[in-house]
């Protein structure tokens, strides 16, 4: 049976834009706009350029991707003509393959939100698709408020839909807006707008107000649209857009999608998921959703000892797929028997291959529970991770020991009498029989921790005098008084490698601290430094 | 037209007792027992009796509860009667109105991972269904595993329900125990079976593994079923069961299903929805999702400026449901995609309002415009964006100057020879004509910082005292040596009102302390201090 092509359209980066708490800068949109790509969506909606000064550039180069690049942004204001519309002149000037226009769909709207006829806004519709079109765009159509619309004037929102599609819109996309929508009434709604506009040209856009979001995508795939709207880790305003990771595995692993649709993304690119959906976090400095499904590091987690025995024997019993088609991993919290395999093939990756009945595996294991337990984070701290192993595995020498560091932040006044804050650190090394002090100061403490740390290390200086840190995120979890700090510092040094290393504590200079010295450290080991 | 009554079985207390990182004491089970009642559910099951002693503790003593408490536990072991089964025996000992058996009824597990017969395994339902009537208990009987189990051997699924109803249960639970049914597939198969046993003695246990639990949940009312099972919260282990808190304000806001099933919370207790969401969070110690569907703190906050003036027109336009429906309210985010209109509803919201032509508005945009470039946001540190505000529109009295502080992070040996590290800060204060100087303490360089803030400040001292940092969040962005932190920081009072700052810095220290201060004189500005 020949399988229906279904098209995703990413919109992280313009409707997840709009989540609370979520500022995209410019590298962040290049850096997610790359991961989108290699996870295989068909479009990636980048921003608002003309209204939107960070999207304006966003769109003012080519972009690279395999996806089709889309602009958002409204159709014309009314009393212009489409080509005259400084906004949608905005949407043309952008180096974007595809333009995807919102447009009002419900009559109170038109008239209470634009103030205009209801014949205007078909006009608006009419011109602002078919100028894009002459311009060599493909063009989309977000039926705004569409369900709504729907149900106050099924007639009005229909003519919407179709004055699009008869425009010449590739896409017409059905919005339910305020995500107030039932799948069932979704499911009604789009089976009688396919009797106008081919289920091929129609797409879906839902929010998860009533936690509905993803049913109410494929309710309206099943009812005939051919496009799913969504964004990754279901980012959105409110309670967010259709999730794109959850809607991904249940088309490519669920028999009644897998059978009846194709997607831009196969099972090998799926594996991908659990990467990148928590890297997304990462980017966003946004805690991850451990009970997130097939991806959250808790979705193949169990708890009860019943099932343990029983999944061992036969996982299929108790988890609906297997955890590895989307780069996940099973988490038996009673025995870790699939934590050691894991283990094992990362140990591999970093050259500290050991056999897999190794007595130290399992104190390895033991020492990692323990660290994270504590609030230690391997998963974006390899380098800290190949220390750790390393240790027990082996041994690591001790190239140096901080005997001593204070770090005072100071705000006082300066000569001249401004009000200003300094920040200075002191260090004691020992290095070898040397004792070196040494004194720095930074636009921070950690900068000047940092500084002083490797302002004089004696013979191993012209080791770690090359070293650049790039990359400085914080975490504070467990919030308040008790709050417990992650740090995560990610160093490179002049040939171009990078790693990155992780400290904990409740106490954020010494968190800073433990991941400097392990960055320092990992560099001498890799340096092949002699103690 | 005569609404059918639809039940709700809480099962917080045990199938959410699963959830990772989630342990519940005694207290905190008759605490959440308690909520619960008060919402307005119709079972709470408690726990596992016999089988886990805290559990048997709980089930000891009368409850006092309105909804029906009950006791979970297994079917009775092949090779025994009822009777005889210790288990069953600690169900029947349990002072519960109800008891609810799991059993089987996929084919494949009873014979996996029971190692019984199938004829076995329904002579367990029958025998373990007639002794608890015959005690006088109501009984329920969770078949596990039924969607799968169904798909298997829709035979044998159907006849372990069927021995249940004809046993005597009051309602047969169809179970999607590994989460993975699809909700077109709940409705075809919960279709079949009501030909079999009446939806009026059906319910439906479904798991969020697809993201689908909720949509399950309602397809399955929909096919027949009157009672839906879940948590609070969406709690239990892996991706959660399915989601009370999103379910309830669907069954009684929707017409869809308010016209067609009556429940046991009304509107009233509706409105208490959102504080005993976040009652549960903080007795879990458990971050809120302020993504969450009606209860979240942003399920109702719009960032784009487009909406604003729309929403307080006419909120129902931009409102899937009326936010003081479930006790939540609307939050008109400030952010540097705002307009004029959600400020002005911002301010009006602080008790700042002001005309919409006042020139100070473009004043108080440009001044938010500036800072949110250096990398403040205001979204949510709403006393910050208070002060900002009343500083343009009228003044803050300066109740206190930092003329200087001095915050030291030290690694040095303690008076045992241990290695540790301390932080301490010094605070050199001017309240009015008093020069304070005080020093603190901290296991970190903030808590240092905040503790001598507010150690003496002199006739505000009393003012001040009572406050507790409860979130302290740090996000740093133009990552590496350029790096900008921003702090934001949540302090509660003795009176329980909660309000949030924030500061910003290439320095954290300084970043912090922007917010502390921001805090500070938030609060005092809120008590009617006087300079």
């Amino acid at each position: 049976m020949t399988r229906d092509r279904l098209y995703l359209f990413d919109t992280t980066l313009r409707d997840g834009a709009q989540t609370t708490g979520v500022d995209f800068s410019l590298a962040d949109k290049q850096a997610i706009a790359r991961l989108l790509d290699d996870l295989g969506v068909d479009y990636v909606e980048g921003g608002y350029p003309g209204a939107n000064p960070l999207d304006t550039q966003f769109f003012s180069q080519p972009n690279g991707l395999k996806a089709k690049f889309t602009a958002f942004g409204m159709t014309k204001r009314a009393g212009r003509s489409a080509a005259n519309d400084p906004g949608v002149a905005g949407l043309l000037d952008a180096q974007a393959d595809a333009i995807c226009f919102v447009a009002k769909s419900w009559d109170h709207q038109v008239r209470m939100a634009l103030g205009i006829s209801l014949e205007e806004n078909l006009d608006s519709i009419r011109d602002s698709v078919a100028t894009a079109k002459e311009r060599g765009r493909e063009v989309l159509v977000d039926c705004e408020h569409f369900f709504d619309g729907y149900k106050a004037n099924p007639d009005y929102a229909l003519a919407c839909a179709r004055t699009a599609y008869e425009a010449g819109a590739r896409w017409v996309v059905l919005c339910d807006t305020n995500g107030g929508t039932l799948p069932h009434e979704v499911e009604r709604i789009v089976g009688e707008v396919v009797e106008t506009i081919p289920g091929s040209h129609l797409g879906i856009h839902a929010h998860n107000d009533t936690e509905q979001a993803v049913a109410n995508s494929l309710a309206a795939v099943r009812a005939g649209v051919r496009q799913i709207q969504g964004t990754l880790n279901g980012l959105g305003e409110r309670c967010g857009n259709a999730n794109l990771t959850s809607l991904i595995p249940t088309l490519l692993l669920k028999p009644a999608y897998a059978e009846r649709f194709e997607i831009g993304v196969d099972a090998a690119r799926l594996e991908n998921l659990t990467r990148i959906s928590r890297k997304l976090d990462e980017l966003l400095n946004r805690m991850p959703d451990h009970h997130a499904p097939y991806v959250g590091s808790s979705a193949f987690a169990t708890k009860a000892g019943i099932h343990a025995s029983a999944v061992m024997k036969d996982p299929s019993t108790y988890e609906h797929v297997p955890p590895e088609s989307v780069g996940n991993r099973r988490k038996l919290l009673v025995s870790d028997q699939a934590g050691k395999s894991n283990i094992l093939a990362e140990l591999e990756r970093l050259g500290l291959a050991i056999d897999k009945d190794d007595p130290r595996l399992s104190r390895l294991l033991g020492a990692l529970k323990d660290k994270e337990a504590q609030g230690y984070a391997y998963e974006g701290a390899d380098a800290s991770f190949f220390l750790l192993a390393k240790r027990i595995l082996g041994s690591v020498p001790e190239f140096f020991f901080v005997e001593r560091f204070s770090v005072n932040v100071e705000r006082r006044w300066n000569e001249r009498g401004e009000l200003g804050v300094f920040s200075e650190a002191i260090v004691k090394v020992k290095v070898g029989a040397e004792e070196l002090i040494s004194a720095a100061e930074g636009h921070g403490p950690v900068n000047a921790l940092d500084t002083a740390l490797r302002k004089d290390l004696g013979k191993y200086q012209s080791v770690i005098e090359d070293l650049k840190l790039i990359d400085y995120k914080v975490r504070v979890f467990q919030g308040g008084t008790d709050a417990v700090t992650r740090v995560l510092i990610e160093f490179q040094d002049a040939g171009g490698d990078r790693w990155a290393t992780v400290g904990v504590s409740d106490n954020i200079i010494d968190a800073s601290f433990q991941a400097l010295v392990d960055s320092m450290t990992y560099k001498l080991l890799k340096a092949g430094a002699e103690v």
